[in-house]
């Protein structure tokens, strides 16, 4: 049975999003929860993406799933059925979520037994980006129909995340999509940046954002990273 | 050559969005200026999707078009080699215009001699439709790729639309999308709007998308529709 609640979302009343944010993150690292906040635009796979790794992690960790949106449940019910712990945070119209938000958020999910938080956020290359919602890391997706121009267009998105996961990697060929150039494009906005092509639909290259995820969930708690070969 | 300026928008002062947008539509009305405002998620085909308009109708009507864009020019670039008039709009990390923004980048467009002017709002399927411009329509673009389901997550988006584009129709086969659930959705939000399916880069189904923007150009100047075929 799908079991989740729906959150109405108040604006947040902190002078500071940035204080607010670090705070919030402080507090993640003392109870050992990793929140990932996860952005991109309408309709590139959030929530296909989420489904399939909350499949393949839930036994390792426990998931919890935060679905930011305007109006609908369809999110949270589609996560709920996947075996995360979900919720649905209707934000009333916001384009975004802060820090404050995103921390009504985790108390209204629950985050006692929660090892990993997947905040998912409005579908939106602008707002979501310039707001720290006190995430540990930031992930993005970009989906090849979308076109390999797009960390031209939306700097700042693509500044601010640590790992970008270019999705629908299986109709490339129906494409004008380089991914040799949107990488570069990715790396003269945050040479930092991971760039990882997956297609949530087929499986394809998702171990790849799996063992990214594992290993940032670890670090932050603390855990030493198992050797995936079995030689430790 | 392509020619066009780059204008940094400036913040609106105006109390009331809705008054300003009222008077905006009153005077290009009186100066026979038709302002479309088309709106859709980032990579939904916009730019190519008026990169073909202009070509099919810079003939018959007087093209301006102004590219809001967050950072950069690579839009204005294009259409304005496609043979229109065109002004980049930077809106410095702004998410939206509103009608004192577009009342800028008319002035600096300049409409003297435009019949048909465009704004090519910033890719977003929230903040955009929460501004009046003082557009005399409202378009929307949702490509196939992002879901049928977007009339669902993005309400007020497709309630403010009098026309919604459904592009990149040549790669129906490759994705879940159901065109009668979408139209079915669209109407949900406002019974009015008109679903047009086309293909901007083969040119399926422009013809219709191009008839209804001229009738509409021709109505709001007051001038008699030409039948089509030449019977008048």
């Amino acid at each position: 049975m799908e079991s989740f609640k729906i959150l109405e979302i108040r604006q947040s009343v902190f002078a500071s999003n940035d204080e607010e944010a670090a705070k919030l993150r402080a507090e993640l690292k003392e109870k050992g929860v990793f929140l990932l906040n996860l952005m991109s635009s309408p309709g590139s796979g959030k929530t296909t993406t989420l489904t399939r790794t909350i499949e393949a992690l839930k036994d390792e960790m426990k998931i919890g799933v935060m679905e930011a949106d305007i109006d609908s449940d369809v999110d949270a019910r589609t996560i709920s059925a996947a075996g995360a712990k979900a919720i649905q945070l209707h934000t009333g119209g916001m384009c975004h979520l802060d820090a404050g938000m995103t921390r009504q958020g985790l108390e209204g999910l629950g985050t006692g037994d929660v090892e990993l938080a997947i905040l998912e956020n409005v579908g939106n290359l602008v707002c979501p980006a310039e707001f720290d919602t006190g995430a540990v890391k930031n992930a993005m997706i970009l989906s090849v129909p979308e076109g390999h121009d797009k960390p031209l267009k939306y700097p700042l998105m693509f500044q601010v995340c640590d790992v970008v996961l270019v999705n629908k990697m299986d109709v490339l060929p129906y494409f004008n999509f380089d991914l040799e150039k949107c990488t570069e494009y990715v790396k003269m906005r945050n040479p930092k940046a991971q760039v990882i092509p997956i297609c949530a639909a087929t499986g394809e290259g998702m171990d790849a954002w799996y063992g990214w995820l594992r290993r940032e969930v670890r670090a932050w708690r603390g855990e030493e990273t198992k050797k995936e070969n079995g030689h430790e």
